[in-house]
């Protein structure tokens, strides 16, 4: 008689491919759930392989689109970096494929969850974070002795070969060497802080929907070695750990919202919406998409994003992205008011009541240090 | 008779010319006070001019080391970056050239300090917020009706010719395009925070004094092209302005910095440090090096660098900065903690006690809002 | 000939009296406006007063009601208080004065505003900054040379008048030595986290509309002597000042709101949203109420209030406020959960778990320091 | 055989005299730890009560000043408050606790340490954390299914007997309903940021050393009801749970203190130490404090407290603490400066100046909004 069954987040891998094993070996029935989020994968070889393997259903869904509108596009509204440099792909992905699979669990009447994220990982903790509330009932084999203990050669051998064919380690982007010796110039239209448009200005080609457009920026940043990363970063469950990351779309739009955002916004509302983009990456990477906190931020940075639009131009090369330019109907940028030769509306007069007014506390500070020669 | 003494902060440029001049004519005595903080200017020129215009006396001061030991390195201690882009370059010259200036204004017995800085701009606020508390007689000729009705003209010639001399926006560094299609791959050596080495790893040449170092990594970097920025910022009076900024070294401190600091420092100090990094940037684009909270955040950051030691290795190439590995005695980074195949002192079980009472409150949230449908 | 018609913030004291004269004197036409916002005032008075004075009209208008809705009330939600102690009292009146100033000036074709705060102070800001978008033309007597050497002696003399008579210190709080020596209890209602029903338990008498609730708890407050302080405060152009403030029915709200949100709102959401209270109490006090990212944090906070519901009791004696107890449909507080007797739906091995795993990052530490010793 | 030694940290109460018997039961040897920090017990008893139960040895330990100095002090300098309200006395005791119990651990060869703190919870996090680099071997019974299971009954006889004892519920302080009628007046003075020297203004006595001077004012705080608080707090283990509170001297001290320290400190110091604060108090609730982010944060705080010194004169007074006034000799606050009469080293224009500056930036964006009326 069966344990239960399970619904098990499938890669189509030698580590997933065990687990679907030893799953059904333990007396459980097995579900394979196998997310496109657009990885590069042969999704009907993976579906064979789960089928022979013993998985009683296959499930490969295509969750591209949801990926980038609900989980990405927040992202770039928030500028999402952990830690200054991980822009956080394959952390935002996580909740997504969790979300679903919970969906699936639920309407195929399963009682387990299961996943093959690693007992050191942040995965584990993304994954389960998402499904709590919902499925208390996880099978997390690279936490339970038994399995871990029986595997650990087979690790040890893919781990080998993992770590022995470099040229895997990149695979969206090129490297910047061998990249093309011209640019290209690309127009992102911006609208509530999302892009919503790209153009290459020298072909005229256009993408507009989410999906195409995001994929059009992967094509192109990695095609100039955009987005490669070498990092330590600082995992939730409390270790460094180096990952090498490539962000090539992600990338392109950080350096492009970024610049619109500056132009669009108010500087005071950019520095509280600066520290709410850093509280909302950490959140991401710690595993609490659904998490009342990060709720509540996503919708204050959506707020603040309200007049983020208009256009910026940018030349993508050798692994940099350049702004060449911005335009937007929104802009709090105002040339006459700003201009060198044109007073406009301004009394440079004023400025010395404004130094000298922030001065008041400065030298009330100075007079108590009670001497010049030693501040300075 | 004089109307008295002035120190007048000169660049050799038509700007602070016209202001040299103007001073005599209304009837004070003027010295000319030439700061070289390394940039590209023939100062014996300079000084024949201040003389020829009539200046008293012409300071010329090289202030490199100081303005590279002590504003340089605690901004690459604090990662300083204003608005996520700009890398603070002049903004940090000025109040190391204020503070000499103020310095010569007391030797020399005069009673007032001038400067060439707009009406409109930054470097207005940052000369003299530094000045205040020890000469409040500041003579600011742009924010003087009389001068900038007069000159007006001038300055749009000036102006003019700025605007229409596109060649020379970039000085220190290369067009990408035109850079190198070989990377240099460098070594650099941290202590608390600082680089105290830069080794060209294929040329084995080092350099190890602040000044030589930092100036070579300006050399490297401008012949790379990198750190080139064209960006829109937010000025601390109010307006938005547009900046083109290279800041070759810096930028790849930067890099090196984040680096073997992350891989140095503990994940929570990190946190609480980056905020106040974000916090001395905005102090220091706003001029408030010589305040009683930068000195406060500039202590603070200092003391979370004890730590912050190692070498980071690198590669500079077209306009880029790869870092490729680090080392360190002081690394946080244990690689028998955080391998896949060896447990260490780490057992995978707990954590899932460590993700289960995480998950405590998301549970509870998710009890309230009465229904996982809801939510998910 | 007229100069311009003014509309003056009119209190029905000395010295605003003296502007509204001087003002005439200078050749304008005065409409005086003076806002009820509670203050204990004789209006008919003062109206009489201001036309006897010369006033072209006399606008008295009862702000009361949007005061406490739309200034108030927002505090309420945000815990408002400046540098931990000042509950915002004043500050919060001027954008609501301002407002309707403005609106009589655009109403009545005036040319001007003009106000009587004086050149030192925080009023001055606040009352400025919401107006200068709409009515660059503001008259500010206190900072014109010819206003203030005029009646510098008047000042003095009324200044004496206030500075010697303490009796009028506290005008709404009896001396918590003087009240009585039983407590009175109240219920308080929230929803959305503003107050919706006040209840006095023993008396069973209940207010419900906010400016009738208001000023009951400003009654019962004053009554037992509830929210005096004497304090010294940061003014925003950089002085310290003593202020000596009575905000009684504002400490009962603080007191019951912290409380209610507490019990309602996750624990993560509340750490966010103290620091965007911490940061709207400054923007108030500055005089920043009417500025995009006082709107951007208004919004936020409105938002994490959405659960903020549920009844207070508490006791009210000797200038203190007792929480007694809470109740709310929307706790999240579960008791059984909490239980030290009942297990619920916890397991405490979970919490070794927990324990252990945010630890790794302190032993890290420690091995790295290398020595138990060193660290206790 | 013995298993092992475990150093027990002993309250002479039911539950850790349940588990000192069970430790013996299980095979251990145990060494009894209380520590006196202050709380009302009688230690003569609980040491004979602790051999009766077989204790091997029994520590019984003064820890009263190291309490006061190390970590009371600290807290002070830095106004902690736990989610705005709580004092976190207990929370502050026991990382002094668990670092004695870990060095009689260390000096008496213990393979073990235990506690008797609950599953659920923070009492078991802050004294693990504590102990944690040290000695692994923790032995935690109210997690240990086999004791939790079998003591349940007693524990709930004992809470029923806590639970039903109302009287017991404030030991240090009176109710203020029964409290003197008239108030104790003090002076406190303070040296960098801490309490050097209290006295009695009417009586004349003084206390100097931290020990006597804290107890003191625990002593005058508890006669007139000072810091009683009952709230609804959030636990770091994710629940929330009612906490009902005393904290007499602590309370008199931060009024205290945050009275001197906003006398003396810059303002915009004291915003970013502010915040530190609240960090500092959210390390030390969930069991920081001994990691490198509490000693980071401990290190700026103090720093930020060098001038902190003065003397507050307040008054106690029915559950309340008056501020009456202050003096220092490093006062910022400026009479002259501040005067409405004098106009010292200040010029009302340039308030005109800084206002309009500060109003550029919103006027941009009220021009952008398109319409006064909008937004009026």
């Amino acid at each position: 008689m069966s344990k239960g069954l399970v619904v098990l987040a499938y890669s189509g891998g030698l580590d997933t491919s065990c687990i679907l094993l030893w799953l059904k070996e333990q007396g459980y029935d097995v579900i394979a759930f196998l997310a496109n989020i657009g990885q590069d994968e042969d999704f009907d070889a993976a579906q064979k392989k789960a089928e022979k393997l013993g998985a009683k259903k296959v499930f490969i869904e295509d969750l591209r689109s949801e990926f980038v509108q609900e989980f990405i596009w927040p992202a770039v509204q928030a500028n999402a970096v952990y830690e200054d440099r991980y822009l956080l792909g394959t952390s935002i992905a996580r909740p997504c494929i969790a979300r679903r699979q919970v969906q699936i669990a639920r309407q195929e009447r399963a009682q387990y969850v299961s996943h093959g994220a690693t007992g050191k990982g942040n995965d584990q903790v993304r994954f389960e974070l998402t499904c709590y509330a919902l499925y208390p009932q996880i099978i997390a084999p690279w936490r339970i002795p038994e399995f871990y203990s029986r595997f650990r050669g087979r690790k040890d051998l893919m781990e080998y070969a993992e770590n022995h064919a470099p040229s895997d380690l990149y695979q969206m982007t090129k490297n910047p060497e061998d990249s093309p010796s011209e640019p290209d110039v690309l127009e992102i239209d911006f609208a509530k802080g999302v892009p919503v448009r790209v153009t290459h200005v020298k072909e005229g080609t256009s993408k507009d929907t989410p999906l195409e457009l995001f994929c059009y920026l992967n094509e192109i940043g990695g095609k100039h070695g955009v987005g490669r990363i070498d990092i330590v970063e600082n995992r939730f469950i409390g270790m460094k750990s180096r990952g090498i990351y490539e962000t090539p779309g992600g990338t392109i739009l950080l350096h492009a919202h970024l610049d619109i955002e500056t132009f669009t916004m108010d500087r005071e509302v950019r520095k509280i919406k600066q520290s709410l983009g850093i509280k909302f990456s950490e959140l991401i990477y710690n595993g609490f998409w659904y998490s009342p906190e990060c709720e509540f931020v996503r919708h204050c940075i959506d707020k603040s994003q309200e007049n983020v639009e208009g256009r910026v131009q940018l030349s993508v090369f050798k692994g940099q992205v350049y702004i060449l330019g911005r335009e937007s109907p929104k802009s709090l940028y105002n040339e006459e008011l700003v201009s060198m030769d044109v007073q406009g509306d301004y009394d440079p007069c004023d400025a010395s009541g404004f130094i000298k007014i922030n001065a008041v506390r400065l030298r009330e500070h100075n007079r108590l240090q009670g001497a010049a020669q030693k501040t300075l």
